[in-house]
């Protein structure tokens, strides 16, 4: 059964694929369609190829730069920090912003030894200088490692008062139930209270 | 971003993957090293030419019949009948068995137009008739689907009161809470209750 492990193996290396995932997926692989397979192969051979950083933003993109950093029809005043492409995604398909965006490529872990240096402050700043940006949404994720990122962003613009420097509301999901609301969600949404 | 959405695409098909997981997995493959995503693509690309269904069994294997067929230390009297491929691979790591298997190919499902015809009673009538098996143990699925399978092979087998034939028990999972336990398994692991 080499092929098979082999398949396997290389499956449960994707996120959120265990080694019982990967193995039902090998097994799905031998009787699904010679077409699909092979799309899906062809998929993963030139997905990096096809996709690269946006040079601008950051974002993965096949033309650079990326069609949001070239959509004049979008608000050049406000700038939305995230750490991962995929989080330019997201909120893009929430509907609800119309700004641009700054991929970090990760958030600061120390213990993963991955520091300010690792991460595109640089590009940041310069965007920042050469840009007309009134206010700067960071959307880093409500985890330790996004609110470090957080603090060292707000330091980094520390001279720059006329920049508007807000974070994404924490606290509970909609459709959650309160009794089920881990402890830090429920302080955070204590903290983050508003009037109604 | 047409090229990361058909990826995604075709990633959201694969069995335990949903949308979002489909996308994560995507971005992920962006950023995975090349050898990697060859790897992954390869074999992906060619598990069909290189796995086929044992000719005798059923289960996949890359060499006709498979290495469990073919292994003479084996106990030739004792007959496994699974429904799917990756059922034996299952059975075989629990090391409590070291019988020859028959793989079905699926459970009767009516509701899914899946009747006896489509699933390998032939086959495993002629072994039956061609071996000398002095027990066959049904390992269906403890669901609906399988228990109808396991009542329609012991239809089958009624006129050779010879063959001992058995069905895995069914109960409460080992490490489980018998707080959490459903009904119908508190049900079966009562009616299935052994004397200690």
């Amino acid at each position: 059964m080499t092929a098979l492990d082999n398949l396997s193996k290389a499956l449960s290396r994707l996120p959120g694929v265990g080694p019982k995932s990967a193995a039902r997926i090998a097994f799905y692989l031998v009787r699904s369609s010679d077409d699909y397979n092979r799309v899906l192969a062809d998929g993963i051979a030139t997905i990096k190829q096809k996709v690269k950083p946006c040079s601008i933003c950051g974002s993965y993109t096949e033309n650079d730069p990326c069609p949001i950093c070239q959509d004049a029809s979008r608000d050049r005043s406000v700038l939305c920090i995230v750490e991962q492409p995929q989080d330019v995604i997201t909120i893009q398909n929430s509907g609800a912003y119309n700004g641009l965006f700054h991929v970090l490529g990760g958030a600061i872990n120390p213990l993963n030894a991955v520091g300010p240096e690792n991460l595109s402050f640089g590009q940041l700043l310069k965007r920042i200088d050469e840009g007309s940006f009134k206010e700067i949404i960071i959307a880093t994720n409500p985890t330790e490692e996004g609110d470090t990122t957080a603090l060292y962003i707000r330091h980094l613009l520390k001279d720059k008062p006329q920049i508007s420097l807000t974070r994404l509301a924490s606290g509970l999901p909609i459709g959650g139930d309160l009794e089920f609301a881990d402890r830090s969600t429920l302080v955070r949404s204590l903290r983050g209270r508003i009037r109604i």
